[in-house]
């Protein structure tokens, strides 16, 4: 047996992604000894009886200590908090890293807190579920997912590398790039997609002819596709939307002008309009399913039970 | 063994719908003959490779010539014409329906051409997937699925409830309502979310920020479950949109005026209104869990096997 990638590992955050990650460094011996530490009383004994981590902490700062990987998965809004919180403890050399799905407004809040002795890593991982807490997380959360890595200009590149053999240690394909087109590039694969969905089911509830009963009855014509999306975490989202503002308010603008110029063209019952997006869309699933980044099966199969009346063939997928 | 539900059923289109509803009159023993017609000779051969049928007709008259239940499974825009083509060759008594994603527009376009005789029975059943064609059909699609009848005011209670019979007997459950109603809830359950979705992937599509190849690799963060929507027939949903003008921009007015003031939210920095929305959003989810319109398992259980990257074993599919 090779030598753990680590020493020890302080977990900030048990949720989702901090309990997945948990598992992962059992499960790849990644690590000497793994430190939990959260917020809550309840969540810390909830990650105990899940057995998740070696030691467990209320302290943010007991649990760095010592650390050479420290990790913080918890809500974007409060990673500069904890930067503060730990700062004086970190352990000389330390790699820092944490998981939030916004880089830039995490790199602008810890950095300032962060040792010149400790590595800055910022990472994030793009997979997750609309679930939360210690008992969401799974071992294989991260396989065949991409994680991106945001480094700065004066992190030192073995810790960059360091990180990254973390990240494939736990299943990820790993990315680098700047924090700045980590936005972007979030912002309109993952931000608007989700404030879109919360804000459709907002306004279907908040109908006048269409009862909330009839909504919930008949979603499955599409409608409870965007129900699952917009069930993620309030806490969570309403952190991005805030630390993510100008990127998403970039992409939204685009997104309502090409939806003012589709509301025109079903005005005038321009249908070549309408025709010819719904046909570029198509050539966009297609590119998803060849890079393997979904499944083909109608309805992602969660018609499981039905059969097709034949086996696609291997060009439709 | 009871006597079928219909002597002679004609199909007029035989794509996604049409052949599940030929595959559901044949495990059904539902009528004694079914002839099937379609525009296309190639799609009729599809369909008599698939055994779909007992008589295949490229004349739609031919096909509902005796006919004691004809149904249309044709995109919405091409129901008038059809209707008044199959108009003189309608036996007496004989129930017209069809199975159209739009219904006020479906009755405006139909009923004028049918005669005093028949009686007309519209329908839609909310079941689809994204792929078209006479091979994407299969037995199980409506079974517990709803199929809403939009009977008109002088319809014949009698044909009403045998057209009702005969989703039953497909696995549906079955609702009436008027059509106008019926065009406002799938306006919303079901239009515009379908035009949101093209419209994100249109937009994605366009950026420069942004290259297409990256929205690609990274669509697993929420987007790609739009793309799936937005890759639906083109068509279908160009008349869809044409049909139900109305309802989509009435829908469609009311999501946009409540977008605006997420931005806003999100310009300002208001963190409370979107927690806010984001908490009420996940009531509705969970009334569709209960009702058991879709599955409580993370990302629809797609990832139930952990290795969504790899083409799924044929067992799978
Ligand atoms: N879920 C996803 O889909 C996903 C995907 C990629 C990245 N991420 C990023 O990962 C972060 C964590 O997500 P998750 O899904 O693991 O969340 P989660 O399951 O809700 O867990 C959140 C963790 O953060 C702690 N926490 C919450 N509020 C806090 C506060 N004000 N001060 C200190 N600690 C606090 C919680 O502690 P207590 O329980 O003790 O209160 C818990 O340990 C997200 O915010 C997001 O930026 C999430
Ligand atoms: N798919 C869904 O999710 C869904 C769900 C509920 C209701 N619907 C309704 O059902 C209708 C049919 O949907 P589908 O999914 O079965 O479509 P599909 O698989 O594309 O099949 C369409 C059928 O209509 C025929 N057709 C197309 N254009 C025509 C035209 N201009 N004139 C005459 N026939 C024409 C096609 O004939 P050829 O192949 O011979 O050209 C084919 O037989 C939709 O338009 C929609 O209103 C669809």
């Amino acid at each position: 047996m090779t030598a753990p990638l680590f020493d020890r590992v302080a977990l900030i955050g048990i949720g989702l992604i901090g309990s997945s990650l948990a598992l992962n460094v059992k499960a790849g011996g990644l690590a000497r000894h793994v430190a939990v530490t959260t917020r809550r009383r309840e969540t810390l004994e909830k990650a105990e009886a899940l057995g998740l981590g070696d030691s467990y902490h209320l302290e943010a700062a007991e649990a760095v200590k010592d650390a050479d990987f420290v990790i913080l998965s918890v809500p974007v809004g409060v990673c500069g908090a904890i930067a503060r919180e730990i700062a004086p403890h970190l352990r000389q050399g330390a790699i820092v890293s944490d998981v939030g799905s916004v880089k830039g407004a995490v790199i602008e809040q810890m950095r300032p807190h962060l040792p010149e002795t400790a590595e800055f890593v910022p990472a994030h991982p793009l997979a997750g579920t609309e679930h939360s807490g210690p008992e969401a997380g799974f071992v294989e959360l991260f396989r065949n997912r991409w994680c991106i890595l945001t480094p700065l200009a004066d992190t030192d590149p073995a810790a960059v590398a360091k990180v990254r053999t973390f990240w494939e240690a736990c299943g990820a394909n790993v990315e680098t790039m700047t924090a700045e087109h980590h936005d972007l590039v979030l912002a309109i694969v993952s931000h608007v997609p989700h404030l879109i969905a919360y804000n459709i089911v907002g306004t279907a509830a908040d109908l006048e002819t269409v009862t909330q009963q009839e909504v919930v009855k008949f979603s499955a014509s599409g409608f409870r596709d965007f129900t699952r999306i917009a069930a993620s975490d309030p806490t969570m989202w309403r952190d991005v939307f805030l630390t993510n503002r100008d990127a998403v308010l970039e992409m939204l603008a685009r997104f309502s002008e090409d939806l003012a110029s589709l509301q025109r063209a079903i005005r005038w019952g321009d249908g070549d309009t309408l025709f010819d997006l719904f046909t570029r869309t198509r050539a966009i699933r297609r590119g998803i399913i060849e890079a393997g980044q979904d499944t083909a099966k109608p309805n992602f199969g969660r018609e499981a039970t039905a059969t097709p009346a034949r086996e696609p063939a291997p060009g439709e997928r």
